[in-house]
This record gives structure tokens, sequence and C-alpha cells, in this order.
């Protein structure tokens, strides 16, 4: 061990550069493009005195900030703690699951204010920025943070922050397609961060499968601690999952509706995922991780639907559902995605945002289809669902089939994001080297040894060091 | 015990289906009832745009949600993180105090969302729910972890959601009579939630009282990670307890004035509680029991009397007095509850709740009775206290008196309450069960080992396998 | 040992009253002072209704307390959670960290409010309070918050009080001398709170300093769960940063703008901390300890920029520098400052916040004298600086260089308040004692054992008895 120490450390010689330079270099192009790109919105900037005139607005109030702030501080603690924390119920990684989501996020915020101002906010040559995009750019960033959860423990921070850089990009093309060329309603984001996320991580992770990982599985077992300290993860996005729906619907109702809903399906999905967590175990007893995890499904997937007029009853029914589904994966899909299909879902991924944010995708096209002037009124009809100018004319049926359309490009864009992502990295990176010598380190097997992740990992001040 | 244990489970295998039944079909019950009764409110409505027309409303700024929706994740966050982890202080109950919590808490509020709907939002055979209802949900709900904090460790989830099914009941019913017949004020619930809610746990409590218990009192001690994690609960209550008792204000300065005096007489019992803890122990050392509970007492005494003119003095006033009831309380009063009165309060909830939740109707009406029309103006006399209608003509000393008897009803409603659920459970559930097989598990004694809820808590991979 | 400590008891018989002595006449002190002076706003009165009409306006939701509190909140977060968690890294003081920080914070708002309310909310012989003064008052003791974390581990609860009363005395002289006198702008308080607190305490450690500590730097280390508890409160108060800068802005784009260049400065500061932290550890790894603190120094550095038109691309800019600058010290100054200047600093606030601080303080110096007509519209120009009245022919330039005089002012104010802070206190109490007996308590030697401390510190159940 020793040996092959300090063989990493004469390889890492030029190693330890790499994260450094790659930070570095990534923060000057920032500093650039936001200067030649990025300035205040009208709401942010010093003009706003002009600009209330202009818009006939009589009071400070009515500036988006008041709208929206408290819930952008919501989601940014969903995307900080609630994600970091979540992570930490895997008693080896709680560290790297903290200190690597915020690298990335912080990261991925920077980059999405870009890739998202080029497509939504670009006017006269400038990005204009107010607390809405702060708020794309943090949900952006949550579905790598999903990613993530699927490949926890697999790759080197800079592995990571490559993966953030595409992935980004790639969100903010899919999110263009959704919202903008199929006038797709998605306030939530079942279907450009749920699902998009989700099945962009799992198919990065099937293609870094390492057989030898499956032997150390008790290794990812949970301890006291780090259950209390995921439950902390767990209960800031379940309480904060209404303010991730609302926060950028349109001001006033829409708000107010997608709150309910999402309260009232995260409050039958705990249910749900309490009864047959109770009942596939043995012995009858309540599953942590389950705990952890399945009880979200239910905001998952409302994100679609929650701003619609979905009704509290409807919002039961979809929490109900998605918490049976996501309890069901963790004990029946997961040992088949890793056994079967090879997919080593750490943090369960697939069963907390995929499938749930399919039904997301798929109750959206259903709430929309069925949508009448009856139930919305005239005016509300339209301004729900942007029937205006060239979509006057069109019909909620019509707009579920493009809603449907929508799920099929997230899966598609998931699925080739993914691969592209994964492929250069399973081979130009050391994460698919097998040889003897790892066999030898048995010790940590998830905890990934080659010289990259070796050279970059948290520093534990008394980790006992390797004899 | 592995004998005992066999026995266990031949008998549980149908008692492992109960909890699983009990949460569908109280799910199914709850979609049921939501379809035939709940609907959004005006202001959650996609009929909004017509309804801002009537109401005569220039902006979405004006939509309730605004006023409301960041006091109302405040008090979120109170209900699920705060009360969680505060209980997590006992080393044992960590994992179940955060969990059970968390699954009583969700099956709670959709049963409030009802009761308390017929009673106060009900038009037209519908239940029209807004912010306000998700607030009032999530603090009848709050009494139930009150509640929860005497009898910690002592029931099975089953019994945990008995238990909550019948005090939202008489919660709504109990909140009914004050609110509505006896028109008191009440907005941040020292009568209706602490009150009610502590008195009927120590009802609870006192009929499932187990005297071997008192042998293993050395197993409740907290640890150096149960207190940091406690502290988090303790934290989160202090800090948002400003929102908890200004969420359901009038608007504008009713909402200003509770969260100007909880936070008042918040910092005070700060104080008065380090003094008290100091001085009672021996060392004079401070006792973080103390420090975690009885800090808050101030929250819980200017509940009635916040949105009232109690001004900044008067809440230090009250929050200095409360916190030495409490901190007394836990030095002498908990050991004689439990020593003479065969009262077991796992949390101290007498303390915390139900001594200073005393103090807050007194204070509350001594408040009420001394209004005058000087100190409130004219308008604002009347609409602080609704003094409207049928109520046009009462004076603030007959107000004062209408408070006092909100006191004496709560307490009624919470001993009787207590006696009627405590009662069916302590002899037909195994609670009361002291045989000599029993005896025989003095293990773990305070975490049940009778069938029911050792077929229930909390599965954790990493406790070790019983011999 | 078991003789020393019977000796200090001796001498604690009456040591033992002096903490509750102090918080009980202090409490009443408070409310005799807030009975003479303290009154609710015209917000938060009962009188608002009148109120409303004489400002002419036409809804409740104009009312200061929803422009604010949301804010409010994350700002008492930051605080009690925030710096209290942050300073649980140090495995020997996570207790301490958290409750004195409590204590001492609950006693200081109290002071602020009246010390802060005499300097700017008097009118007519009565303080009036509303939203805005509990914000600043959680500004005022963050300072004390910021000084707690270079002394922690070295002084008693009692000495912590009496560094808050006079610091909060001080802070309100010194902020009152630099937004009224030199009228200068410094809304996140990158001078008043963070240069002021970071200096006084740097100050003050000075003075108490004790060589034995040195050789015990080990024991400061952080271990496994440690990390994990300060992680939650370097997020929160990384998540929370853009309320902090923004919560006393002026109503619309002010705070709009803080927040947005706030969160900016903050994500690039993350990217700069990884990147040194990782070049300067040998063998590229991150250091926990840079993550839990450099990457907060963007926040401090934007305080008093922020509310102004520093622009995306340049608060990306000041959180690089500002990242940079603190991770080096880190490294490098931090082992300097204590073996050359005998500064023992704890927690490192000279690289979190007396370095960003200055760099905040000529940040916003450069900002002001850079600002033209253009750039903020006419009106926004003297709305921004509030070049109104006697300011009325103020220059940018000359805003400049009184901006640059506060930076000054905040330095020399510390360093003089620290210095009589702390002398008497390295005299009198008993923390210069270093006699033989001392030296035989090796044990434990960064916990202060001397009597004052030994009688005062938390009681931990748990912790094995002195032998």
């Amino acid at each position: 061990m020793e040996r092959s120490r300090h063989q990493g450390m004469a390889k890492n010689t030029n190693m330890r550069w790499r994260l450094p330079l790659v930070c570095l270099l990534w923060e000057v192009a920032m500093i650039v493009l936001f200067g030649v790109f990025v300035r205040f919105g009208a709401e942010a900037d010093a003009h706003w005195e002009e600009e209330k005139r202009e818009m006939n607005l009589t009071s400070d109030i009515e500036n988006d900030f008041y709208f929206r702030y408290p819930s952008f501080q919501d989601v940014h603690v969903m995307i900080f703690v609630g994600f970091g924390f979540l992570m930490t119920f895997l008693k080896r990684y709680g560290f790297g699951a903290v200190g690597f989501n915020f690298l990335l996020a912080a990261f991925g915020i920077q980059w999405a204010l870009l890739m998202q101002g080029w497509f939504h906010s670009f006017k006269d040559g400038k990005i204009l920025i107010g607390v809405e995009n702060l708020i794309n750019a943090d949900f952006c960033v949550g579905s790598v943070c999903i990613a993530f959860g699927a490949i926890l423990g697999k790759t080197s921070p800079i592995q990571l922050l490559v993966m953030t850089l595409f992935q980004v990009t790639l969100f903010s093309v899919n999110e263009y397609i959704l919202l903008n060329l199929l006038h797709v309603k998605d306030a939530g984001g079942s279907m450009t961060i749920h699902t998009f996320g989700a099945y962009f991580g799992l198919t990065v992770t099937r293609i870094l499968y390492r057989p030898n990982l499956e032997q150390s599985k008790d290794k990812q077992g949970s301890v006291y601690h780090s259950d209390l300290f995921a439950m902390i993860g767990t209960l800031y996005l379940w309480m904060y999952w209404p303010s991730f729906n609302s926060a950028i619907s349109d001001h006033g109702d829409a708000q107010h509706r997608s709150a309910i809903n999402t309260y009232c399906s995260l409050a039958a999905c705990v249910l749900t995922t309490m009864a047959f967590s109770s009942m596939l175990q043995k012995k009858g007893k309540l599953d942590m991780v389950h705990i952890q995890n399945a009880t979200l499904a239910g905001g998952v997937a409302v994100g679609t639907s929650a701003e619609m007029m979905l009704t509290p009853y409807g919002a039961l029914i979809v929490g109900s559902i998605s918490g049976i589904v996501s309890t069901v994966g963790y004990v029946y899909f997961t040992p088949f995605l890793e056994s079967r299909l090879h997919i080593q879902d750490t943090c369960g991924i697939h069963n907390l945002h995929a499938m749930p944010g399919l039904i997301g995708g798929i109750v959206g096209a259903i709430t929309a289809a069925a949508a009448t002037e009856d139930v919305y009124g005239t005016e509300g009809f339209i301004k729900a669902f942007d029937f205006t100018g060239v979509y006057h004319s069109r019909t909620p049926s019509i707009q579920g089939g493009f809603q449907a359309a929508g799920i099929v490009v997230s899966l598609l864009m998931a699925f080739a994001g993914g691969a592209i992502v994964g492929k250069p990295k399973g081979s130009t990176m050391a994460l698919s080297a097998r040889g003897p010598a790892r066999g030898a380190q048995g010790a940590l097997p998830q905890v990934p040894e080659d010289e990259e992740s070796d050279a970059y990992h948290m520093h534990n001040p008394d980790k006992p060091a390797s004899p």
C-alpha cells in the first residue's frame, strides 16, 4: 500500500495542479464572459425608479424580488443542504457528498446563469438577470446534484466538474426545446430537472460500471449518526419542496396553487412510503433508506402539474402512487438494475427522481389535456397555459400531446448526453483501470484509490495515516 | 431472547400487516374525503383574475400567499425539523423521534385540513383551502408533536397514529369552541396548541405509566452528538418562533407586532434560563437539557398576547418569568411528577409547553382586559379584537374573562381527551403487559420490546442482530 | 487534580452565584430600560390603520414587515445556527461554541436594540422599533459572534458577557460615526460588522495570549462528525449571505441587486478557495477548514458594495480574490500570527472576516468613487448614495474618500476597544494565571480549567468524571 502510494505520488507531481488549474481557468473564463454578457435586469438595476414609472407600478413591493426571493432561498437550501446532506446516509461518503456537492453546485450555477441567460434573458447583446435567473440556475444545478447521486464515490472532483459543465449545457438546450419550442409547462421540473438529471446520471454510472464494487456492498450501509444527518437533508427537501415547485410559477394564484398541491402530494407520499416500507421489509420494520428518499417522490411527481388545477385530491393520488412506486423501486428495481443492467445507482436516484419524474411528466400531460375553460375561467385558462400569440389556437389535448413529447425529448437528451459524457471519462480517466494493483487495495474499495481521486479527495486530519 | 423473539414473530405474522393497512386505508379515506370536500380557495384558484377584479385588488402581491408563505415555511421547519430534532437529545430515541414525528405529522396534517376546514373554511359544501389552512394544519399537528414528547419511547407507530387521529379531531373541536364560540384570540396557540397538547400528552403518559421504567433513568441521558443534534431542533424552534406566533395574525401591524414581541420574549427567556440552570445545578454548571428546552418557553408564553399591544418590555417580563418557571420545572417538578403522580414526561413537556402555555393564556387574558382605545386607536382596537357584528359591544374586561374561560376549556378538553385516548390503549394494546417474560428483556427497557413495537420500530441495518 | 478541584470548589462557593446574578441583574436592567424607552414603531403599532392613511398607503403589504421579514429570518439563522455550528469543527468546543454563542447573542440583541435605538430610532424620548431594528440588532451581535471565534475556548461565560456588553456598545458608536457622521454606505457591514468585529476579537485574543496553548495544537483538529456539523454552519452562512447583505438595503432594486451581487461573489469564492486549498496542501487534498471558512469570504468582501452597481462580473472578481486571500491566510498567515505576533486565532477569523472585511471596505470605496449618473440614472444615483439634504453636493469621489475613512475609523475603534476590554480581563480575571498548579493539568489544556470557567462550562452528563 505504502509502495503504491509512493508511485501514485510520483505520478501526482503534476496531477495536484489539475484541480487548481481547472478551477482557476474556469473562474477567469466566467469573469470574462460575465463581463461581456451579464448585466442587472430592470428590477435589479439602479434605473428601477424610471422602470417603475414606465411599467406603471406604484410600489417597490411590486418588484419581482418580493414575489420570489423567499422561495429562492428555500430552493437554495434544497440544493446545498438538502441534496448535500441527503447523501450522507452512506457512511463512507459523508464528507465528499456535502463538500463535492458544494463545489459542483457553485461551479455550475455560474455556467447556468450564462447558458440559460443566452436562451431566455438575452436582450440587445446582454443577459439581464434577476432573482428568477438565480432560481433557474439553482434548478439547473439541481439536475446535476441528482446525477451526482448515481455516481457518488466513483469519480474525482475534476470528472465531476467536467460532468457538471456538460450537463448544465445540455440541460439548458433541453429546457429551451421544451419550454420554447414545444411550449411545454414544467415549472417544478419533473421533466427538465428530474427525468433529465436522473437518466443522465444513470447512463453515466452504467458506463462507469466496475464489477468489483459489488462485493463491498455492506460498506454502503448507513450508521446511526449518518442517518440523522441524512434526515436533515430529507426533511429540508421535503419541507421546502412546495417552494421548489412554486418558485417560478406565475405571480398570484399559480404560485399559491403549486405550493398547496405539493404540500398535499408530499403528505400522502409519506404515508404510502411507510406502508410499503413496512410491508416489504422482513419483520415489518421501517427502512431508513425508504424514509429518507421515497417520501420525497411526491414532490417530484407533481413537478409539472402542481401549478395546474390538479386539485388537492389529485395531488394526494399522485403522491400516494409515487411513494409506492419509489419504495418498490428501492426494494426490487435497484438490485435488478445492478445485477442485470450493471447500473450501480449509489443513492437510488432511479427510485427518487427517474420514475417519479416520469410520473410527473405523464400526470402533467393528462392534467393539461383535461383542462377546460370552465375549471380555469376564461382568463385563467389562457394565463395558465400561455395560450397567447402563436399558441393562441392550441387546445388542451394538443397541449397534452406536446407535454408527452417533452418527456420523450428529455429522455433522449439524457441518454445521449450521459453516453457522451460518460464515455471519454470511462476510457481516458483512470476509472476503468482495474489491474491487479487495484485488487490489493481491497480495504476501501468504494473510495476510489486511483491516483486521480486519491489526489483530490477531502483531507481529514484525523483519518489514521495509511501504514 | 432469541426464543421470545421467535414467539413474537409467530404472533407478528399478521401484525406486520397492521401498519401498512392502517396507512393505506387512511390514505384512501383521505383521497375520497378530499375528493368530495376540498377545493382551492379563491386566491389559489385559476379564477383569481376574476376574483381580483371583484375584490378590487390591483396587484398579485395582494394575494394572501405573499403575506403568509414565508411564515408558513418557517412553521413547517419548526414542526418537522424543530420538534423532530429537539427530541434527539435522548440518546436511545434519535431515530424514532425524527422518523415517527415525520410520520405522525404527515398523517395528521391531512386530517387537520379536513377537520379545521369543516369548522372554518366550509362554503357551499366545499372546504376552500389556501396557505392559511396549511399553517393551521401544521399548528394542529404541532400539538400532537408536543404530546408525542411525553410518550416518546412508550408507544408503537400504530398507537401514535391512533393518538394523532383523536388528538387532531379534539384539537379542532376545542379550537372551534375557543375561537368561534368564545370569540377568544389565540394566534400563537398558547391555549389551543401548547396547553391543550401538553396536558393531553401528560394525561396519556399517566395512563401508560410503567413502574419498571424508573430504574433505567440513566439510559435517558444525553450524549455529545445527540446534544448537537438536539440543538438544531432547539435553535430552529427558537429562531422561527416569531413566525409561529405571527403566521396567522391579521395582515400588517399585527403580524409585525407579533414577531417583535416574540423576539423580545425569547431573548429574555434565554438569560433567565441560563441563570437558573447555573444556580440550581451543583457546581454551577449549565445543564444542556435546560438550554435545549427552557429557552423556548418564552415563545410559548407570549403565544396569545404577541399580537396584542403587549409592548417589548411586557414581552421581556413574560419571557423572563417563563424561563424561570420552565427551568425550575425541569429541576423540581419533573422528578415530582414521576415519583408522586406517576407521570413519566420523557421530554419534559410539562415544563416547556404546559406551564408556559398556561402563563401564555393568563397573560393573554390580562393583556386583553387591559386594552384601551387609547393604546390601540379606535380602529385598531376594533380590528385587534374583532369587536364587530355580534361582538360589537364586548368590552376588554369581558374579553379578558372569555380568554380565561378559554384556558379552562382547553384544560378540560385535554384531560378528557387524553383519558379517552390513553385508556383503551393502556388496556387493549400491549403496553400494560408486564409479565415475567418482559422482566427477562431488561437489556433495552425503555425501547418497548413487546410484539407491537418490536414489529414496527425503525430498521437500522448496522445495529448488531440480537443473538 | 482532585485536590485542585476541591480547592476550586471551595473558592467557587460564591463563584457559582456570579453567572446567575449577572444574567438576572442584566435582565432586570433590560426590562426597566425597555419599559422607559422602547415602544412599537408606527408599522408595528395598532395605530397602523391611521398611519396607512397618513402615509397614503393602500395596502397592508406596504408594511416594512413584508419587505424585510424573510431576510430577517435568514439573518437570524446565520447568527444562531450559522456562527454557532461553524465553530463546532473544533472537536473540543462543539458544545460550548453553540451554547455560548446562543447565550451571548440573546444577551447582546437586547442591549443592541437599546444602543442602536438611541442612535437611530429615537423620537420624542422613545425608541420606536420595527423589523429593521431586529435585523440591525442581529447584525450588531454578529460582530460579537465573529470576535468570539478568536477567543473560543479561552474565556468563561461571564467574560463573554462582559465582552459582549462592551463590544455592542462600541459597535453602535462606530456604526453611528460611519453611517451618520461620515455618511458612509455599508449595508452588508464589511466595515461595521466584519472589520470591526474581527480586529476587536484579534486584539482581545492577543492580550489573552497563553504560550502553553501552543503545544496542544493537535487537539484543535477536527473530526468526522464535527466536520459535518460545521458544514451545517458553513452552508447556512453561505446560502443566506445574500439575505444578510440585502436585508437593510433600500426597498426595490437595491435589495434585489445586493442579493444578486452576493450570490455571484460567493459562487466565485468557492472555486478559488478549492483551487488554492488543493494547491497549497501537500498531495493536493482539499482541507476541510478552508472549505468551511474561506468559501464564505466572498460574502464578507461584497458587504459594502453589494447594493451598489458592482455588476455581476465585478462580484465574481471580488469573490475570486477574497477566496484566494482567505485560503492563503489559513495556510500562511495564521501560523505567522500565532508564532510571531502571539495572536491565537482559534477559528481563523483574521482570514474569514478581517482581511475580507478590509477588501470589502476598499471595494466599496472604489465602487462608490466610480459611480456615475449614467450608470445609476439621475434618480437612482441620488437614491443609492442618499445624496440629499446636507449631502446634496457630495460627489462620488468624495464619497469614496469618506468610505475609505470609514475603514480607518473601524480599525481604530476595534483596536482601542479590544485593548480596553481585553486588558482588565487579562489581569483581573483568572486567565493569565499560569502558576505551577496549572502545569499539572496538562490533560485538557485548551479547555480552561481555572475555577472561573470550570464553574460555568456546559454540563455534559456523559463526560467521565475527573479522577
